[in-house]
């Protein structure tokens, strides 16, 4: 018989009794009923309930141990009886008797229960991760992210795409966020980077002819910590394809994504692929937002020229004023007290905004404030804008076409929640493509890069060189589900002529440009394929799996907000040698008085 | 017709003759034959033959663009007259008539040269490695490495393992090499170090209940670089199992080891499993290493007793004084002239021994300097326990127990490859066991640990508290192919009294112990399974499949042997704001003058 066990504790069967069998696990719980001490004894893949008879010469030990404890049980499968068989359990038609007990380990009064739905301090959690791992959720958890992972190396790979490791000492990128650095303790003064994504090295690869990368790449970004984003570390889904358009993308990764959802949403629905492709700009308009969420079925619209001139001044100034008014149905709320309007009113005002504007429609007309103030066929325009029907009523935004959009955004969610209308049994994907290039900074008047400088735009050189560059939109996209955003990707811009050009647009000059993208831009001189990606990231899709709002819960091992491990006591300071070695010296800001 | 691409430049064959395609790639070699021009296109599937006739519109663009430029071509797939079929290409039964030619990347003057077999200087490679990795044999390599870690992955989870990420931003370890350090922002004068290895999380991931844990883990050591050994950053197959003896371990990896090898070696011959065990001492006497290359036949034999009290005065003296002779045999060596033993005699003092003595074998008794001075019957027993025949001759190594074990293993291997012995077509694996738990210092007359103090004493308590420390072996093994240790393993210590026992043999009272391995200690504390596990080095591994002496050779984007990224730039220079927002300052060493 095996050292430990001749089974692991969810795999006895009723077809197992009378046979002998060995068991090792955790106490998961330990019942004392008149003379029979009960374990539940817990591991990995499941729970046995064991007996140690009252008398035999195992039962004092027994009785002794803590929950927790470690031990190997050996005895005979026996049938439970017909009223004690319990069907929750897959083991739950046996039982074990014990014969012989062995401690492994012995264990201490615990900080933590394991057993129980009992809440604990999220300090007291971290701190003693290795017992909060063996508690059911967050073992799940971690567990479903495991297999999260493998899902996706085996998707991926089946696809043609091979998975490379890329450096983690590497150096300082030029993508924005805050590098964490390491010192070179062979090059004093000089220090390596971690990476904040290896998308340098994605795209090294292409040139290096590796036709299609993905790696589930750490990256490393020095920034506080965020509700979806771990301090520190995080994965990503990293990937990278040659001689791919955006629809080649598009048509690669949606059976991944939308599979990967289907297989790990226990039964939610999941959007069919090819998945909705939204522009830009009429994501802006019709959601309020670049990462709407699709299962609010509430979309926005524009009645700027329903108000344009009309007698509800407050609208009509801001028009005339090149301010835009948007609409937001609210489907069956004409008949809800005046309190769900003032309550809404209130709302807007806290968010910022002067107010929310709103008309009922009702079987004969138009209802509340500012239809009072507006002609029944701008009315009839608003509604028929909306699609909104009598019993419906309509609610505005007001202002600057950014900040309109973005208030009417807000508002569509909040009605969306309001109103019962967001699935929680649902997870609705869609691009977000056509992002504009360039954008003009209001206040210099300066054209800059509206988000990737390094994105191919459409139409090329030529579209540089010929149009209003306020026109161009980029081959860049963003991945979004049910209102969280995935990732941002493009097709990536691999012609240094055409860098150069946009850049030049931007107000940085060649020489600029080559001091600080050089690395890149001379790789793109010996044969680059066009090519492209994105990079989902692990944590969010498994925080949407789980429905976890908070990433910790999805984390082996993370670290607190405070980016310390409470655990492992990092970071920690170090010797005086140690710094000495790196030719470093503490310069600890003065203490505040 | 896709943009790019209708087939992959490996793909067309004679059955595709008639139909048009479109391939995309690199132009690989362009030769002009009398009015036809020949591209061979080239991707990372492979090798297409392009062709584009004189007179065609896109002769003169063709003929401008240098080699390594990316280019997509248009025409119909003609089958090549017989004479002119290339057998050893896939693709070579047919060529590609080019109609349209669309210049994607034109490629500058190449620094290295990607088609053909010429050598650059590997600052120049590492500079340029997204060209360097388009040629073959790096290639292939990459490829070959990711295949690896693919098929680990798929091997391990088929056992029952998961793969779990482990943090990088954590705390020092207590492991002996040196962390790379990384400043925290957020609290000053406070460092993360990078993991030496994720040995701390994996045992805790077996305290959490997760039974069996792998990763393909990415390790970090501030150590100067070695040939076998990547400065910086390098991977292990690292994997940990619950409730497992030693032989369990063995018997899981084995075949994950094993059969990798005979997945990816090309037809070489590799060990059956299970693989000998080989205690710790026997390795030492028979083959003078811990890491013995079990493809050398020589096996080294103990002969002190021959030659005590005997009229070979320098042995009789070196064995008086406590220490040893061992033989190594030389077969089928007698007849060689004199100059092979002067020879070997020679290499023999430049590595620092006094000589190298030796018997020669032949019908009718035993010949040579040594064989003069010794009797006929101890000549007789040391032929015995070398098991030579006539025609073979034996060397001998004298001294202090552990040098002539050290030399005598050098002289072994040193044998094995002059008289061709050691097979280029096998991998040989064994693993060595029963490694010592304790060892005398000879220099304090202290008793320290002799490896890893962490490792489960073989007997547990009882040993440590009734049998002399230094007969007490360890549940550590190191699997060990060719010679190469791929990697340490143990079944760990779990108990915390058993370790604190052990580290008072060994000096360390107990609040030290606390102290420092305070952690581990404290997670035992609370429940924990008996386990162990071991760590492959992947890139040993595919160094070994490859045939690689070079480290670099199996990376993609590898440091320099100083550790740096000549490709990227780093280590570099950061600005003194971000130093500053560190909380540190350059200490620079003094100029030499």
């Amino acid at each position: 018989m095996h050292e430990y066990r001749t089974h692991d504790c969810g795999a006895l069967r009723a077809a197992d009794a009378g046979s002998a069998a060995r068991l090792s696990g955790w106490i998961h719980a330990k019942r004392d009923h008149g003379g029979l001490l009960f374990i539940d004894l817990r591991d990995h893949f499941g729970m046995t309930q064991c007996v140690v008879p009252n008398g035999s010469s195992v039962f004092e030990a027994a009785e002794a141990l803590r929950v927790e404890s470690v031990i190997t049980v050996t005895g005979d499968v026996v049938a439970r009886e017909v009223g004690t068989v319990n069907p929750k359990l897959p083991t739950g038609e046996i039982e074990l008797r014990v014969a012989t007990l062995t401690v492994q380990s012995a264990a201490d009064v615990l900080p933590i229960q394991v057993a129980g739905d009992a809440q604990f301090p999220e300090d007291l959690r971290l701190r003693y991760r290795f017992i909060d791992l063996r508690r059911e959720k967050l073992h799940r958890n971690i567990m479903l992210r495991a297999q999260v992972v493998a899902w996706l190396r085996r998707e991926m790979t089946a696809r043609g795409f091979t998975e490379f490791t890329t450096p983690i000492l590497t150096a300082s990128s030029p993508e924005g966020a805050r590098d964490f650095l390491v010192p070179a303790r062979l090059h004093p003064g000089k220090f390596y980077a971690l990476p904040q994504a290896p998308q340098q090295f994605k795209q090294l690869l292409m040139v290096a002819g590796f036709d299609r990368y993905f790696q589930i790449a750490p990256c490393f970004r020095d920034e506080a910590s965020r509700a979806d984003r771990a301090p520190g570390e995080f994965y990503q889904l990293d990937f990278e394809m040659s001689f791919a358009t955006q629809e080649d993308v598009f048509a690669t990764i949606e059976p991944v994504l939308g599979g990967l959802f289907r297989a790990f949403s226990g039964g939610k629905r999941v959007s069919d692929w090819p998945f909705p492709r939204i522009p830009y700009g009429e994501a802006l308009l019709k959601y309020g937002s670049d990462k709407p969420d699709l299962r609010n079925p509430l979309e926005i619209a524009d009645v700027t020229e329903a108000f344009r001139d009309s007698g509800f001044g407050l609208f009509a100034k801001i028009v005339a004023g090149g301010g835009v008014v948007r609409a937001i149905p609210a489907p069956g709320t004409a008949g809800q007290p005046r309190s769900f309007f003032d309550k809404l009113n209130e709302w807007a005002r806290a968010e910022g905004a002067g107010g929310l504007g709103y008309i009922v429609f009702e079987e004969g007309g138009a209802k509340g404030p500012i239809a009072k103030n507006l002609e029944a066929s701008r009315c009839e325009a608003i509604r028929e804008a909306c699609g909104a029907k009598p019993g419906d009523s309509v609610f505005f935004a007001a202002g600057a076409r950014d900040a309109a959009a973005k208030f009417a955004g807000a508002v569509r969610t909040r009605l969306g929640h309001d109103l019962g209308l967001i699935s929680g049994t649902e997870f609705r994907f869609c691009w977000i493509v056509d992002f504009p290039m360039f954008e003009l900074d209001e206040e210099t008047g300066q054209i800059g890069f509206s988000h990737n400088p390094f994105s191919m735009p459409q139409g090329g050189l030529e579209a540089l060189n010929g149009q209003d560059p306020l026109t161009i939109k980029a081959f860049q996209y963003d991945i979004v589900c049910n209102g969280v955003e995935l990732s941002s990707g493009a097709i990536r811009n691999h012609r240094p002529d055409i860098m150069l050009r946009a850049f030049e647009i931007a107000g940085y000059g060649a020489e600029e440009v080559e001091a600080r993208f050089g690395g890149m831009l001379n790789a793109f001189r010996y044969g680059a394929p066009p090519h492209g990606g994105s990079a989902p990231g692990i944590d969010r899709m498994v925080m949407l799996l789980t429905d976890e709002p908070n990433l910790r819960e999805v984390i082996a091992f993370p670290l607190n907000q405070q980016g310390e491990d409470l655990m492992m006591g990092a970071p920690a300071p170090v010797p005086p040698a140690r710094l000495k070695e790196l030719s470093l010296a503490l310069a600890l800001p003065a203490k505040k008085a």
